[in-house]
């Protein structure tokens, strides 16, 4: 078993910095659209056999050193009894958004082991099959709820920060109804085998500090700290406004991962040392050729200095028309990588 | 005269601090409308008299301290024989995007004076008829040409920034083209009357440190210092990765425009206090009504702490659905804020 992700997340000394992508398991892969076909997307993660297959199909291309859990953000909506339809190029978009309290009252409290079972049975056949660990992931409070209260959402997610200004109590409730059920999803995909519980929050860097920190930094803290008394080693990804940092670290999360705005060392030194990091290469520097993306891989490489609780990944998501060539000689730069504090 | 907005770029003690907003003139006015009629935007800018007229609207609505031209950072696309298209919320659609280093020398140099005549001519019209300074405005390079690259453009600029890492030197002659060429324009424009120029870098926030160290700052700096050396005070907007703000004070600017992802004193603190300082309301507040809209901007005067070289503003423009009631309890809550440190 290579476990050098859960050792990183740990902080430990390891020989190689270990490496995997958010969205590996995408339309980047050739495969990809052979084993999805024609199958609508939530149809295929209720299939637990059929999205092992898509979730384990980067080692097919690349060693990377975790599969992430085929899945999405919005699953557990349909768990509350909201109805979503995944409208392409834009996500989510929910038939009835919540307007106010009473629309959160009407929200169906479930039980993550009946209700999202089929992702806990994917996990335990990848347990079964693979040799590197799986992530598991949830939504962090801002982002699951930005989709509810604003569908379509603007680019400025001007709805969504309009609804939490003006009806503060609402928010609470709903924060606090899908940081819970986060928290129980996320501890019952560890207990079904996932070595991390990786915790979205790619939307709240649209928000200010004062903002985060009034509105959002204690959800978000009660969904990683309800994780972490249960044991579960937890990633916390943002995305934007590095301004936020300080209060996304102070959130919670065994690791932040930071996308490229701010450069790793610094991202690192604001997050502070006692916590492990993920990133944070810019997707869009792998469209620029392996030689760039090999390039800038190093740069990060470097800039992490070979202390110990690094994890490479992306500053967010590949994007749907990378090669797949340039994810794989990523992944060789990445392990080829001298690790001077290297112990083996 | 109410020159406040000039003496607050200059960092002079004042009595009160001067506001605008930017997109003031717009659809949050109700005459707007009716002023503009079915004409086509183009056409509009091209007529001085029409243009100078929703120049002026916002002062039947609220006493702010400056008007800002009515015209679009796309307008120099047409004297440069760049066929561009406005499109219902995308912006500029350009029909022959920039792929190569072949497009770049195709750009048609011109003249402000002859090619931009209009918009100088909408300039003297208002000087002779209103008592607040008349601000004008260019696009920064990267964002100028980011329209021109990608178009339309993705949510994440991944044409533009690919464009700029495999192609840096098409890119850096590009930069420079437009550099050059708004640097021209700002100047004429302050020549004929206005009391300043902003330049706007509405996008550069989607880039990391490295990538704006390395592509976008020495264009931008050409930019800001050539206008500079010719005497026209400037304003320097950025919007998104308050990581970049060191960057972007480098790249120049009288006064640093910030937007709302750092508290303004932090933002301050960045760019440095020999800098004055613009901004910083979150526009999405003014949609939660005249309370949180006061309240806000009241926080961020107090984090101004009535230092000299502070203009009000939003960090981005007003929203289409703004209420311009909200706006004016704004302009009076900026305006019936007491300045410690006042003199006048």
């Amino acid at each position: 078993m290579n476990d050098r992700i859960l050792r990183a997340i740990r902080r430990e000394p390891l020989d190689r910095t270990p490496v995997w992508f958010m969205r590996q398991a995408g339309r980047s892969l050739p495969r990809y659209r052979e084993l999805r076909g024609e199958r609508e997307m939530f149809e295929l993660i209720r299939d637990a056999e059929a999205s092992a297959k898509i979730t384990a199909l980067p080692l097919e291309y690349y060693p990377v050193d975790a599969l992430v859990l085929y899945n999405d953000l919005a699953t557990p909506y349909l768990a509350a009894g909201i109805e979503v339809e995944m409208r392409k190029g834009v996500g989510p978009v929910i038939a009835d958004p919540i307007r106010s309290a009473v629309d959160v009252e009407r929200l169906r409290p479930f039980d993550p082991q009946e209700a999202l079972g089929f992702n806990l049975d994917q996990i335990r056949i990848l347990v079964e099959r693979i040799d590197v660990p799986v992530l598991g992931f949830v939504g962090a409070p801002f982002t699951l709820c930005s989709y509810l209260i604003e569908s379509p959402r603007h680019r400025d997610l001007k709805g969504v920060k309009s609804f939490i200004l003006e009806q503060p109590e609402a928010w609470a409730k709903l924060a606090d109804f899908w940081a819970e059920h986060m928290a129980q999803f996320g501890i019952a995909q560890h207990r079904a085998g996932a070595g991390a519980i990786q915790v979205f929050d790619s939307w709240a860097g649209a928000l200010s500090v004062e903002d985060y920190r009034e509105y959002v930094l204690t959800p978000t803290q009660r969904l990683l700290r309800t994780m972490e008394d249960a044991g579960v080693p937890t990633i916390h990804y943002f995305n934007g406004n590095p301004a936020l940092l300080p209060l996304v670290a102070e959130a919670g999360g065994d690791a932040v991962s930071v996308d490229w705005r701010l450069p790793l060392d610094e991202a690192w030194r604001t997050i502070g040392h006692d916590r492990a990091i993920q990133g944070n290469l810019d997707p869009i520097a792998l469209l620029a050729g392996p030689e760039v993306a090999v390039r800038k891989t190093r740069e990060i490489l470097q800039l992490a200095n070979g202390r110990p609780g690094h994890i490479f990944n992306l500053g967010h998501g590949i994007l749907p028309d990378t090669d797949h060539r340039v994810l794989a000689a990523v992944v060789d730069a990445v392990h080829d990588f001298a690790l001077r504090e290297a112990t083996a």
